[in-house]
């Protein structure tokens, strides 16, 4: 299986260029869209995403994953092996979470690519190695092992908001087993508790979850809490 | 063939992680996402676009339906067989207008998950259980038999707009064959008459007409008549 | 392989309505959206976007285009089979710039459909020629051979944003090959210079470059440049 972990948006004509690239290199293999709509230019939320989301896909699984704001210029693009699944795309921090936190840990840094067009390495460099690597677990020659984490600085748990969600639900770089059950959130004014599930509050109330990927969420039961809080992805929040 | 009727928006996590499921549980059955953006929490609204736009599907196909404010709560899931076509989704009234009209309708009551995620039952409930549907038309112990029509105060033909679509044209829940073709539908203010199609019409001017899934829709040929006309889903009308 | 090139939207019913005609026409056939959210009407932008989006296609790829504002009418279904690819959709211009700019070309006129719901002709007639071009490349008797060119009077490169990406870059309709590298594009009172990708300019910067499908671009490095210079599809720009 590949999976795609982007910000390419819905619907543009990107997810579909890197699609017809798989199809052609690794015809038969299911690809999967998990995100689409990342934040653009935001390395950081992605790579506090990503671990918790992959969690749930099957040894083997070949991800791509794309934000990439320095593409076409110096920045490596990046291999890695973490628990049996694989990762290809820009390294500039997007993997720092995920191998952090994984037992064990392979990297790669991909050689500069000399044909690709300088502004979509996902469709000429990560989507033909994902294939391959999906293919047969191979990936050629050209890539040397090189160091797991590109961002030493960041924390083991993000006291931000990294991502809302269609219901305006906010998730945040922060693992639910790193925060005690009684602890309060304080986002932007607002002291949150927490709850089990959506149901378990009255309409309209705010709160904080463990949610279905293991992740700190923010929510408000049938309502949004991205409009009732102010937050937006970036917006930090304090536990006490 | 599996059909996602959800309203879990476009490109975020929660498509891609039922399809993951779907993948590894029933592989190489295609799995179609019908509706991506059913309006968050509005189970009404999505009822009466289910039959209308199931009917064009073949038998044995399994929709998973999705719309679902009472998650992780005390609110069954549910599985209804009608027509010969399977679907799966919480039970609060989804399935309400589904059943009324088919002709062969059985609905069972899904047991309460022991380890489902709270917030997550159709990535943890409903797909396992779709998948199963789709690889062999069973769905083994669990489901017991149960009446079919959560809502029966819902009326037949719903007087209301029920989505609105990219073009801004507004879809009812009121089946066109329910309406006389010299009918005036009143909605804001606006007294429209019915056209064929789009091109029948000057540009700019609003109309209704029984669209490709034989809902009575309201637009404007050339323009958007969610702007022009003041019309949201909920908006309602009358029938003169 | 099946290619979806439509303003269809993102994730609404029909990309799925397509899909399924697809799927039980033409099982085992992968179908890939490269445009969902081409700018509804805008048969002209949709134009330019086509040959060079195309261009990446293995031959006996077959596109469904459908830009239609004049579904239902008198306007003519179109089939193109230009340089090894197959094309159908309405034919009001769709076609007219990759008709030009092929080596090969074959048109027909397919007939008026007896049976097509009057505002779905993507389902009911496009989707199943597609199906049947996609299992043996054969389209049956109906269709009659046709000029190529519906809008002659169409420039070869149009000086005109086409689509704004999710980035907010402005993809135009001029072929970057036509346009000098030392060449400036006027937009807007902007004046802007050719960079080879995002990275070669400071954060905040306009600048202009072939894109990775041989296009004139309008982007901002680490910026949106469609709310930076105010520009939208159907801006038109000068080059000196």
């Amino acid at each position: 299986m590949i999976i795609l972990f982007t910000d390419f948006g819905p619907d543009g004509p990107y997810t579909g260029q890197v699609r017809a690239v798989l199809q052609q290199q690794a015809p038969g293999i299911p690809v999967i869209s998990l995100f689409a709509d990342l934040t653009p230019f935001d390395i950081q939320a992605a790579a506090y995403l990503l671990p918790a989301y992959a969690a749930g896909f099957p040894p083997g699984s070949v991800f791509i994953c794309v934000v990439d704001p320095g593409v076409g210029g110096v920045r490596p693009g990046g291999l890695v092996r973490a628990d049996g699944r694989w990762y290809v795309g820009p390294d500039e921090g997007l993997f720092t979470i995920l191998t952090r936190r994984a037992h064990h840990v392979e990297c790669w840094e991909l050689p500069h690519p000399a044909t690709a067009s300088p502004s979509f390495h996902a469709r000429d460099v990560f989507a033909p190695l994902a294939a391959r690597l999906a293919r047969d677990g191979s990936f050629g020659a050209g890539p040397v092992a090189s160091a797991a984490d590109a961002r030493p600085e960041w924390p083991d748990e993000l006291h931000q908001v990294v991502y809302i969600d269609r219901y305006g639900n906010a998730i945040t770089g922060t693992r639910a087993v790193a925060v005690p059950g009684a602890a309060t959130l304080n986002i932007n004014g607002h002291a949150l508790s927490r709850a089990r599930t959506f149901s378990d509050r009255p309409s309209g109330e705010a709160f904080w979850y463990a949610n279905s990927s293991g992740l700190v969420e923010i929510a408000v039961n049938r309502g949004r809490a991205d409009r009732q809080l102010d937050i937006a992805v970036g917006t930090p929040f304090e536990v006490s």
